[in-house]
């Protein structure tokens, strides 16, 4: 099982060796450049103080066993055609990636400027981490890169993601051992438990145990090699262990375990394809035990920093010391870069003949510019789902079920494609989109039982009680080309604050690259919301992911609140089509009203903001009240008010507004979805009271609209954290945001009522004390609360 | 090793066995009666519907496993006197730990209405998820309970965090087999390599392998036992497995199970305190593998639901059918609660024997109400720590550096009381916190080398790259009377966001309950912030956690831009003073000008906000422009910038005003900090322009100020997503934060420059240029803006 430093012999002929330690003493000597100089590239000259950087920016540690590594697979590669795609977990070590897409050619190709002779080099070495140059990490700039590495314990969740339906693809993923220490990847390991061998592709998992993170030694590199190997079998691989410092061992070693495991992996997908096994097999995975800053500097300063943290960023600066020059410039000539390099600086050809063909080179593989793989999906016509709504609120419906019905017939229409998947964390049916199990599964290769429901070798619902791993798979499952949702429960989508700002910062940077093609948009349905959390309670309460979506660029993101089941199937149609973008849908599960038939959902959803002119009384001129709404309760509590208003005021002039999309409430300069001041001025006035009702943390309506004339009038009401366990109607009433504090909210401020609204507001806040004595006594709401209903027309 | 159904022996007498299953069956029984039961609580009636709650909300599968637990735990504190902690980490088997807690009596010290008779039971039932009763998770209503168990993953280092400096106490932490599959859970298995047997307590995990989650078994069910083992073995515990469904059987192999386990963990103590011992142990761990829903119907309209995920939450309702009614009826009358309370509806007494003594009951465990146990820590005078500052500007320091002298002294001052740790996912040197080595050391439990540095078995900073784990057992170590300080890179404290909410929810709850007392705040310190991502770029900036955390309650959160170091100390030590408040420190860590001396720095951190005289020129009259700040970087642009203004125009008046305490922005209605409308406009001026550099997302000032007299006259500039690997100074100016767009800004504003500016803002913005390409040459900054410095007086 391992192969260790004590095997002499290997795959490898001498001579094939010596090329292979050339190119990596190559890719090794192009990292060490571009961490340090400015010019010189190729050590022509001695070196002298202005040809190194003036900042030194960059992280060598994990850098030359990334390159290592990287050196390996294309060996591989070459003796066996596989189609790989590389992650790198420590995306840090990007000099070292850059270094060997450069050596493979692609670089050049894709950024021509930086070509293959010594002004190349020169250009290589001055852009990385410079101004105007290129990012310190693995991003979208890199080619072949679907993974930036920066935020640590997405490595393997990403693989597992671009793995899943692409059967030819070996994703070979290298895992920091520091990052191994997160959550996130902690958990990813089990993607093992929902990989098809027949119909996906392999993840074959590499952990870099190069000992140390920052300025701490590892706990998978401090625990006995017992502990680890017990740990990943555990996890349900075999490991195979290549462990040295000694190059010539470790290239026999590091070759000879690469080819079991790429044999292992044809082994089980031959027995799922060809045998028809349905085991679940135990996949390769690899551990390479190197020294952290391997073939860098022994020691520093008198301190030992190959094989120690201390060689995790640059491991000496202060270039105005000459020992320090000396050190860099013996470091680097240890490479001997004369063998390397021709006079023109091109590398020579013997080595880079290492390099696999076009686009089996790992940095040219197109699955990692998934976009120009991407094919949009086949979508059946939404309005044939609609819901019959014969008048505004006449019958409930429970909007998640209908949209579920949609993506099943989404999912039904690319199951050829094998290009859509739909994840969650084990609440696709407590969501309500349990329709989607007429015609898939979920997956799973873990073992079953006979009562089990729903699971498949080849199921396309990816459930596992892991947010993080959700996100990661289908963040993979995109950047590789393909179409998915995430539907999660409100709250816990917090969870993946993170993961989101990373996948946001990929697409704006990725936007930024002329060759990356856009890939499909990251969308997610956030339901259980904020409202009904009947089972649940307090700690089930945050609507505060739009708040932190809204931060990032308004060009990728988008926020839906569609208020019923038609304009949630409006919605979901767009978002599918959509690329480039982070859609949020929040929309409600339970059974709730109706309000919009097809037709006048598609007008609502098309503007994304609008007039409800059936709910409106201010046909003939200026309302003296705006009531708008935004989500599917405030919906209903807000046009509970107005049917309370114009019972008490007959003549009062409403205008009811819902809001959709809610981008469309920020100015026109700040988001493609803003309206223009004259248009919102429309709608909102400039000087009647609106009230505002919100789904969310009322401060973002605030924040939305604080540029537009009539603010000061807007005053909004929803969530301000107050909740428990308790009636769906108790949690609007605890938030202010029901029906009777929005009418009194309205009568305060509608100046025309002068004191005729005291006694309307007297009975309100009656009612109030009502309901609050009725549901200690009940356990339920009000009848009249709970059986109201939109008046039909007479 | 294992402990299997198969063991017909054990330590129990058939006499303590049949009074341990009736507790059981008692448990169990208010367990259902809570779920299900208004009224007739004993069933002294026949069941009728009118009995039954309307709504009928819950969890019942993870609750018989959980009451199982706790009775066999009672039962190991009752032989040997052991001071146990119970955190169940599926919470929402609330129903099981409130009867267990009531069945101790402690619910009812706590809780008299709820008293140990009928009425009490009735009132028991019917308060559960009931409108102004109790939440249905594990919430700080529960007695006993420091874990709300709603959002899974934290629940073990919640326990490891509690474990730290708690010599006696025994942790036992039930996970449930679904939370397992969480990234967060999966990594805190580690915690084990950082707890120090001779001064820490034990952790027990108990892996509650009852299959299943919501409505697809668990990955940890479906693995063969062979590799569950592997993969605990490989976590460095001795799993002990009790598996089986057969009560008698059962209860034999629990007892046996925990005998061992709590030998093994005193055996582990005694070699690590007696004997001297340094090695890493090898603690025991349970699994304990039973039905979900075990006791339950085992079948529900036909289909399986003990043993299955159908039993997850309520296992049937709609209690209109009739046999539904029966099935619940005899569902509880299996329990024979006949047997189990006297004609008093008292518990009889010889089962209530069976609770442990007073104190040694888990549910009155003085460290579940951590609070009462707290002691300030002993804080030398920060002013020591001062850093000189003969004039503004004129010298340099790191902040972080110089409050790591000050913590170091706190940690010195506090390790004899052994309640002040400090936690960091591997960055407290990189955070420049590195002073504290001086007196303490990481904490490491596993293997060493020789030149490893300030690793030890009694280090008490904690360092795993984890920020799920650095936040666990933060609040795990709170919750349990301690002090500490959590140091993140300010973009990675998003990983925990949805921690954070779970801990504010907490604190929020908690305040409300009369019997806890206050715990210390939880402190962040969040540096290598936004601006000064030197080595990362991109994916390493993101300063919304301060957005994320104004979102809650204002009670709780308090946020603080200290722009120097002697501000940075006041708020330091004002942070550690404070309880039960959530403090977010964002500081810088590299060299920067030290703007006020410590006298200053008092004055101005009282007052949270304030004008800086020094810097202004308005003395006489009111403003022409207020140039406002909050942050460091901000701070530093806006001095320079009012300097460029004073080159320009020496006659302009300039207000500057500095915010340490963002929370003063906010009205005095909403915040405690908030400034009142008669000081703010006094401040802000009701009409003049104002520039607000700010450290964040600008959009968070305007919804702070949106209600302020002069709000549309406030122009902030921020973080607005741009940046990349480039110049410290680049990055501001890419999102125009920069001291000449900021000079710009306000030029453009002042009316009474009119036309005169015009040429001021020409000569700025090819400043701008000149910048763009002296960087893309040098790759440093300029020297003008590298070097400038406030202009000292004459
Ligand atoms: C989630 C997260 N926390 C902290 C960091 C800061 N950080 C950058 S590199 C690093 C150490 C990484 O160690 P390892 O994964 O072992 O990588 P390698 O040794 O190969 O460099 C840390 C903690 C980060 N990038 N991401
Ligand atoms: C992070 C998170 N995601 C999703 C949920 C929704 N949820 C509530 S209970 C549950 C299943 C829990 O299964 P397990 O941990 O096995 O508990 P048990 O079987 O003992 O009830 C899920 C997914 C949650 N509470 N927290
Ligand atoms: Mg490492
Ligand atoms: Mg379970």
């Amino acid at each position: 099982m391992a192969v260790e430093q004590s095997a002499t012999t290997g795959p490898l002929t001498p001579e094939l060796m010596s090329r292979m330690n050339a190119w990596w003493r190559a890719a090794n000597f192009l990292s060490v450049g571009q961490i340090y100089l400015l010019d010189n590239p190729l050590l022509r000259e001695k070196l002298a103080i202005e040809h190194v950087k003036p900042r030194l920016l960059g992280h060598w540690g994990t850098t030359p066993g990334l390159n290592f590594l990287y050196l390996h697979l294309n060996r591989v590669i070459n003796d066996t055609g596989s189609n790989v795609l590389f992650i790198a977990g420590p995306g840090h070590g990007a000099p070292g990636v850059v270094a060997s897409t450069y050596l493979e050619g692609t670089y050049s190709e894709l950024y021509p400027d930086v070509s293959r002779d010594e002004e190349g080099i020169r250009r290589l070495f001055r852009q990385f981490s410079f101004p105007g140059g290129i990012p310190s990490h693995a991003a979208p700039e890199t080619p072949g890169s679907i993974h930036e590495g920066g935020e640590l314990g997405y490595s393997l969740s990403h693989a597992y993601g671009a793995a899943l339906d692409n059967p030819d693809l070996v994703v070979a993923c290298v895992i920091g051992d520091g990052e191994a220490e997160t959550g996130p990847l902690a958990t990813s390991w089990h993607g093992n438990k929902f990989l098809n061998p027949a119909s996906d592709g392999a993840v074959l998992p590499i952990l870099h145990l190069n000992g140390y993170k920052i300025a701490n030694p590892t706990v998978l590199a401090r625990i006995t090699p017992e502990e680890l190997k017990s740990l990943m079998e555990g996890f349900g691989y075999t490991p195979v262990f290549v462990e040295g410092d000694d190059p010539e061992l470790m290239h026999q070693a590091m070759a000879s375990a690469f080819d079991k495991a790429f044999a292992d992996i044809r082994a089980i997908q031959k027995a799922a394809r060809e045998d028809g096994s349905r085991e679940r097999p135990r996949w390769p995975m690899i551990v390479l035990k190197s020294p952290k800053g391997w073939t860098g500097p022994k020691f520093v300063d008198g301190k030992k920093t190959e094989g120690f943290w201390r060689s995790h960023q640059v491991p000496f600066s202060d270039m105005s010391k000459p020992e320090h020059l000396a050190l860099l410039e013996e470091w680097m000539r240890s490479y001997k870069p004369e063998e390397l390099f021709d006079a023109d600086g091109s590398l020579k050809p013997e080595i880079a003949s290492l390099a696999p063909d076009g686009a089996l080179r790992m940095s040219a593989n197109p699955h990692a510019n998934g976009g120009a793989l991407r094919r949009p999906l086949r979508l059946p016509d939404f309005t044939d789902y609609a819901v019959d709504v014969p008048q505004p609120g006449a019958k409930d419906g429970e909007s998640t079920y209908i949209m579920g019905t949609f993506l099943r017939d989404v999912m039904k229409a690319n199951l050829e494609s094998r290009n859509f998947r739909v994840f969650g964390p084990d609440e696709t049916a407590s969501n309500r989109l349990q329709a989607l199990f007429e015609v898939t599964e979920r997956a799973w290769d873990a073992s079953t039982i006979p009562e089990d429901e729903h699971l498949a070798h080849d199921g396309r619902v990816m459930e596992m009680l892991s947010e993080h791993m959700c996100q990661g798979w289908l963040e993979g499952y995109l950047l590789t080309g393909r179409h998915g949702l995430f539907s999660c429960y409100e709250a816990f989508i917090h969870i993946v604050d993170s993961m989101f700002n990373q996948h946001a910062k990929w697409v704006k940077s990725a936007n930024a690259v002329e060759w990356r093609r856009p890939i499909a948009s990251l969308n997610y349905l956030l339901t259980s919301h904020v409202w009904r959390q009947d089972h649940n309670g307090f700690s089930h309460q945050d609507p505060g992911f739009i708040d932190h979506v809204v931060n990032k660029k308004a060009d990728i993101v988008r926020v839906y609140l569609p208020p019923d089941a038609n304009t949630l199937l409006f919605v979901t149609d767009h978002c599918l089509k959509s690329w480039n973008r982070v859609n949020v849908i929040v929309a409600g599960k339970q059974p709730e009203p109706q309000w919009l038939d097809m037709d006048a959902a598609i007008n609502h959803c098309t503007k994304g903001i609008g007039i409800w002119e059936w709910a409106s009384s201010d046909a003939e001129g200026e309302p003296d009240v705006v009531m708008a709404c935004a989500g599917d309760v405030p919906t209903l509590e807000t046009l509970a008010a107005v049917d309370l208003l114009r019972g008490y005021f007959p003549e009062l002039k409403i205008r009811v507004i819902n809001v959709v999309d809610l981008m469309t409430l920020q100015s026109s300069t700040e988001h493609p979805h803003g309206l223009n001041d004259r248009d919102f001025d429309a709608l909102f006035t400039t000087n009647k009271p609106v009230i505002f009702g919100y789904h969310g943390y009322p401060w973002l309506i605030h924040r939305l609209t604080y540029k537009r004339t009539n603010h000061h009038n807007i005053h909004v009401r929803g969530y301000v954290e107050e909740g428990s366990t308790t009636t769906p109607f108790d949690m609007v009433v605890r938030n202010r945001l029901d029906r009777f504090h929005l009418a009194m909210d309205a009568i305060e401020r509608i100046s025309s009522l002068g004191s005729v609204g005291v006694h309307a507001r007297e009975e309100l806040r009656d009612k109030l004390t009502e309901h609050a004595r009725y549901i200690r006594a009940h356990g339920v709401d009000m009848p009249e609360v709970r059986d109201w209903r939109w008046p039909t027309e007479a």
